[in-house]
């Protein structure tokens, strides 16, 4: 029987699922960052490789198959990439095609099963596209951490270090975060001065220099955190620094969203836009006040989809490449499969 | 004859001066970028020795003589940077000592022969110190261009670059210095579209990404030529988007320096500031409406002096680490000497 196999490729994890063409989910993988771009090819396909295992539970070893695979993923997939996937999956028994698909389009049929409306993913980056007739026709944002992705979990995390240095160096205002930033760096504050400086903003610039810069996403969670920390019973504030650092990433997120809808010359899309990413999905549960109003502004009226990731897009997005038409019943079953097989985020 | 060197290694330039006890320069050199943290240890080697050759003329060759050199570099010199630059300093025939001072030190001295005030840097980075007895006493800013520097060289490139960037996505306005960008990556507007981007968007991307982060820097003097512009006669005013990205420039820069003179517990010191580095001698000569109110009021009445590099400064240094006193007619008399002897820096 043909192996059916969806990728969600991501910058820090990524899912496998397997099913059938009735949309039925036989197993559910998750392991790191399987993009290239990201991580590196070996890396990438190490993580992609892990998560089909898992997908396939006790199936995959000795037996041969037919099999599709359909791999959501950001940016564009190189030859070396490519070949060393083939290769990886041959070896877990998968003898077939695999196509890749953009992981905006993973996003987008997500959240819906129609052929039209937008996508934004704030993860790694922040990007936004319109969709039309089932494939991406504008791209907004998406410039990367150096050049552009304002409000990416890159982005606030770049924010969270560089705020937190300049207070330790007397340049900014003291803040929530670096507390919640020297613990998650394990620096301890001593109050002893070398060459000039504080040792711990020594030590945490040390730390955080020695990281690849995209890495820097991982404290991206400590702003909410410290907008969280106020309560009005114990009578603390939000902190503004984390706040003002919020407030222009929501801002961002809902202008790349604004530019992919104003990009609509006629308005005839009448889709929906599907909201993906980690920033996305901790802004609107954990800081609703900062994100929700922003992106409802952007969104001129069309109805907001939040969804976990893009497997199940990339389900819709191999069984229409086999031929089967994905309604609305039929995407509502898909969710539900892959929510009953898919294993706890804490299990990677 | 003992022969003395001053060897001021910038990020994207050094020099080098050759001179004796009195204070007379012999020979004067330039090269390329060496500091080792910016170029890497082999490449700062290079230049550095690059420079001594020049400044040695023709006195290199072959005789082998005592010699003391003194190098003034931003951040901290390795041991293998060390023993390198003084195999490559044998090489040429300087057998002796070689000494290590904090660039802005040797910013400082150049300005003055005072042992007390400040100095503020801003070329690839920015950061300013307090002197005190002739040492550096604290250091704010130089958290470098991923943590800090706002306002560097580093800085304003990459604002340029991401201003351009969101301006040709259609997520920022237009301004005047796209086409400046442009022509300085060799790209032409074609209008063509492809993967729902622009196609001078994608190359633009291409070429910035190709470079190292901190060679965003090169494109600094864009702003400058953008806020020049403005003219009266011809009904164009400056572009608001570059005069932006140089008022927050400035801020930063002044604020670095207000964090210095601040920390000066008990306001003895009553030397002057000395202002270096490409941004502040471009900031101050071709947009003093934006940059020379903010330093003076950071400068809190202290005067300012704008010196040109730090080799004077590296010069004085080597004497009196010789046990030379230089006072104010020494040093006068070593800023004219080295000018005297100074190449042009086109000449690189």
């Amino acid at each position: 029987m043909r192996r059916i196999l969806a990728i969600d490729a991501g910058g820090t994890s990524s899912r496998a699922v397997l099913f059938d063409v009735n949309g039925e989910c036989r197993g559910f993988g998750r392991a790191g960052g399987g993009n290239p771009t990201a991580v590196g090819i070996a890396a990438a396909v190490d993580a992609l490789g892990l998560a089909v295992e898992r997908a396939l539970g006790g199936t995959a070893s000795g037996s041969a198959a037919d099999s599709f695979v359909v791999v959501a993923l950001a940016g564009t997939a190189t030859a070396p990439f490519l070949a060393l996937l083939d290769a990886r999956l041959a070896h877990l028994g998968l003898h077939g095609r695999s196509v890749i698909e953009p992981d905006l389009l993973g996003t987008f049929c997500s959240g819906t099963s129609d052929h039209h409306g937008y996508a934004v993913i704030a993860g790694t980056g922040a990007i936004a596209a319109r969709v039309v007739g089932g494939h991406i026709h504008t791209v907004k944002g998406g410039s990367g951490w150096l050049l552009g992705d304002t409000g990416s979990g890159f982005w606030i995390g770049q924010q969270i270090a560089r705020a937190v240095v300049a207070s330790l160096d007397g340049l900014g205002p003291s803040t929530a975060l670096t507390p919640l930033l020297l613990t998650a760096t394990g620096i301890e504050r001593t109050g002893v001065r070398s060459r000039g400086r504080s040792e711990e903003l020594s030590q945490l610039m040390r730390e955080l220099y020695a990281l690849r810069p995209v890495e820097l996403a991982r404290f991206a969670p400590l702003a909410f955190e410290a907008v969280e920390h106020g309560d009005i019973e114990s009578e603390t504030t939000p902190d503004v620094v984390a706040r003002d650092i919020l407030e222009v990433a929501a801002s961002a997120i809902a202008r790349v969203l604004a530019a992919a809808v104003e990009s609509d010359v006629k308005p005839e899309v009448d889709g929906c836009v599907v909201l993906g990413g980690s920033v996305l999905a901790a802004g609107l549960a954990r800081a609703p006040d900062i994100f929700t109003h922003r992106l409802r502004a952007a969104a001129g009226g069309f109805e907001l989809v939040t969804v976990e990731d893009g497997v199940v897009g990339a389900a819709v997005l191999a069984l229409r490449h086999l031929g089967r038409e994905v309604d609305v019943e039929f995407h509502r079953r898909l969710v539900r499969e892959v929510d009953r097989v898919r294993t706890p985020a804490t299990q990677v």
